[in-house]
């Protein structure tokens, strides 16, 4: 941490606070230049109530210098985690890809749009049975029916499933279902959520806030690991920007950003990123030719007729003619799907 | 609803969108233009998936007509709600001013804060027992002891109580010792927690969320009310913008925007919006000149030591001077405080 | 200058770079962390190439201590500036008013407006000649003979006057007429129009850009200071946010921040930001109450027929009132209109 | 155009707006709904002065049908532009690459880059005379003296140029020696620059301004294209958002969302976007996958010493290897680089 005083901050301005923080336990270093001073106090911040310095007299700043997420950093944990889901690998040299519709609806829909992307060559199944909806009138999803649906779908494939929780209450109910546990975007900062699924060993994609900064989404990994669950999958999703063609902007420069900063896998969901199919392809192209791990896209038989988001869903010929595309831009980037 | 037909819709595709209107139960209205086609279609959205028509052949946007939220709007209700909380009334001639620290930490510091913002002129006290934080090693607060320090507070004065609550779990404990229960900005789109509030028949301060727009804040409000409890106070309480040197940016142009499309009242929390106890006096009197019916002030007897959002806090004196400073700007725009 | 190096830096790292820092001239003062090593640069950054050693091997960030403004900032100098027009003093203890229509469009109804804010309390004229619009097709403004028109206003009412430059070339030509030159939102960061302003010995209204900082638009005021004229006023008009209720997002917290860190006076734009007449008056009173030292609105004699941002204009007649109601704001803060 | 009228609109007021609208040579068509009226006008929209309408008595909002660019959208021209420089095409099936570094310093170093970038395979060199920079303290382009270097570069190599221009009063003296005229982010909606180049019979690549949307940016291109200079290259180079590891926040989806509005070709600029090099060859593979028609690349000789921008600046080795990368991308989705 280093202290930045004012450049009117007195002598006696900067002892209090040398003082204070050696009360609390740090080592000091002050520096003189020519017009301010700044301290660098050495120790750990958790102990330090940096309030209490801040509001101190003559106090201009406070710089962090460490990270305020560990066990999402790559400083501790050097190698990429790699999540294994019953032999699905993320986060390896194989790209995933997870599909299906965006809410479930009916048995046969499902099943039958199971059997499609699983011919296509995904490996993993999303659907959501419980929905967060911006309005109360919309559409919220088939709760413990739509799961068992899910699983209906996942035993005619062998595929592995993925869905969204969206209340600590039904973590324990999603835990019989589920393979991986959902965190939405608008849950990222749902901290009691993240602590109840982090107590669960089930691999979570946490999927980023419509206007978190990489850093707080991370922090939000990082509730998840501190209850000892490592098996995080980030997800970017788009995030809020001006742009109104684009429901929001997927942010692919947050790929490369994580690989830097953090051990997890990344995965893109051009579907919701976008909100509209046409632009779904190149954007998953270009997740995979930028670093994506992985792909979670909308697949829907009959795409005007979804309860849900239809405007953003391939449809399942769509998907497979795509699911080729992505092939040969794995391909050119060293990587298989 | 209006529908957009593209520049490129043929005759065809025009007859196909108004025979699937017409199916679902809508009146239509075709408008020929010289260079495009729209739809006028009459009838209950609610009924109708827009995404079936949105991505028909030809059919370039729609373009909704009615507001999303209905019980929030001034359209059906036109007077203004008042919220009687035993006598203390948000919304009316009178301004209410809430007060207290952020973090519950001691009883004997509450309770000395409790008096001390009563004889300034507080009516309702703040405190947070359950704190949503965004660090996992951060305080997060004293739980059920916090919530029994508060009654100890509201006893000692007579004043009413606020306090958070962030998990659907605890809506029943929180129930049973707050007065209003405060929904923070992160959890403003937690949907479960919104109708959990919603069933129970206290108000409620709905803080708006961090990157929301007025309406998506007047969606949650809905959330609310249509689980039957119609008393919900709106807290602005900055967004986030590009802005670092305060914290968020607080946008008191919502104040007048609410008024002109819902009956709901609108405080205003200048502590978290700044998180600079130096611009809290400034804005607080810009919110009242403004027209907020209410503020919600963070006030600790020791800003340096406080465990949470010590920097934007007022010393109980700096509080006392700055209400006269209030009383002033309140009767220069015909209101009390 | 702070120099955060890597967790992974190694001893020859660090020394790498603390020889680079004193062959560039600084003096250099490492401490070493548990963890991590920050090494503080002493000398003068505008000589550093920073680059230079935010590229270098082991190097995480460098952290600058100094704010990159410097006339602008009251590090330097500390009582804030008043700027005299022809006894019109903007940043006093009096509030001054700037009033008229968005675009010039003809000299009667312009010196008709003119007279009539006069009437009401305005101090000083605003109107644009020039104007800068998003689409080629819209109205561009008259030009000199809008200019013209001014001085005609500024004639008939002894006011002063304010209008926009848009063009470099322009500046000679304005200069001949006004005493305000306006530097709009979409030209804050126009480098060589702002030199060229610093060049005149006119006072400069400068707004600041739509997604600007507070930092970004003190460094464009140094811009104009750095030539030599210091007469700048600051002009908050809102911001870009999410919302679209209103047109921008008005940050009044701009105020007490700029007073702060910077010694010029700020104005407020409510009619720009809110684009809606019904929400000018509120936010006035809330400009005034949160400490601006000015306010310019929009006024005009038949709104509806506008060339431009009709809707954000006042009647006279409520332009009249709202002055009545601003005296009563301005005395409970203990200033004068 | 569609007018919303208020639910409480009388019949008088939507007969008092359709008058309105037929004496403005409109044709109307009302359509009552169950709670509110629209009126569908009909008639060329430049003809009318909508504040007009916006304002009256009943009216609630406007809803416009027909986009505001024409000459920028793919509406009337169908056909993908493809903008010629002497044999180099920009908009076709081959991928072009500019490369070069972000200031020009001195003619060695650049005629060197020169070479070593049309070695790699670049056609287009890039270099800047003029820099509009933050601060008035930074250095600021070497002006003409920069221009005539850049000329050496070109003849040493026979590439092709592009360099910004930043002044009206410059563009005369730019295109005695560009090939391509540059528009900075910064000065994206310099509308009296904009007209500037649309004089000149030189292609313009137009940046995307920091935080502007597509329609504001195809705004921007329509000023030029209205002047007569059809010659239009569009350059995402990332958006303002509130994430801080990336210096920008690269919009990738722009590119599909523009190919689905408007006939003009697209390159990206992932070395301002990120204002890191690390990232910068992930971000250039994504871009092609995405479908970008071209890239822009910052490739500086010794990054520690550039004179601006050098944290994002590719060393020669790295640029070659990189297009070899690159080719291998453009392949997988069948265009050539």
């Amino acid at each position: 941490m280093i202290i930045v005083m004012k450049q009117s901050a007195t002598v006696k301005d900067i002892e209090n606070v040398e003082n204070r923080l050696l009360d609390l336990g740090f080592k000091t270093h002050p520096i003189h230049g020519d017009i301010k001073t700044v301290i660098g106090a050495i120790g750990d911040k958790r102990l330090l109530n940096v309030h209490a310095i801040s509001q101190m007299q003559g106090v201009e700043t406070l710089v962090p210098i460490m990270k305020p997420y560990k066990l999402a950093s790559n400083e501790l944990q050097h190698t990429p985690t790699v999540i294994d889901i019953g032999g699905v690998k993320i986060g390896g040299e194989e790209i995933v890809v997870m599909a299906g519709p965006c809410a479930i609806e009916n048995e046969k829909d499902f099943v039958d749009t199971a059997i499609s992307v699983k011919n296509s060559g995904a490996k993993i199944l999303r659907g959501g049975a419980f929905k967060p909806r911006s309005s109360p009138y919309a559409f919220q999803g088939l709760e413990e029916d739509g799961l068992k649906i899910m699983v209906a779908g996942r035993e005619a494939t062998g595929l592995k499933m993925v869905t969204e929780v969206v209340d600590t209450r039904d973590v324990e109910l999603v835990n019989k279902y589920t393979d991986i546990f959902q965190i939405g975007a608008r849950n990222m900062q749902n901290f009691r959520l993240l602590s109840e699924v982090g107590m669960t060993r089930k691999p979570v994609l946490l999927k980023r806030g419509l206007s978190a900064t990489i850093e707080e989404w991370l922090m939000a990994a990082e509730y998840i690991i501190a209850e000892g669950n490592h098996e995080v999958i980030l997800c970017e999703r788009g995030i809020r920007t001006f742009e109104t063609i684009t429901r929001n902007t997927l942010d692919l420069s947050a790929i490369p950003a994580i690989k830097d900063v953090s051990h997890l896998p990344v995965v893109v969901d051009p579907s919701h990123a976008t909100g509209n199919w046409k632009y779904v392809p190149a954007l998953a192209k270009g997740a995979i030719a930028t670093g994506a791990d992985g792909l979670i896209i909308e697949v829907h038989p009959n795409p005007p007729c979804a309860l849900c988001d239809g405007p953003q869903s391939l449809r399942p010929e769509r998907f497979k003619s795509l699911m080729d595309e992505l092939r040969l831009v794995a391909q050119a980037v060293q990587r298989t799907i």
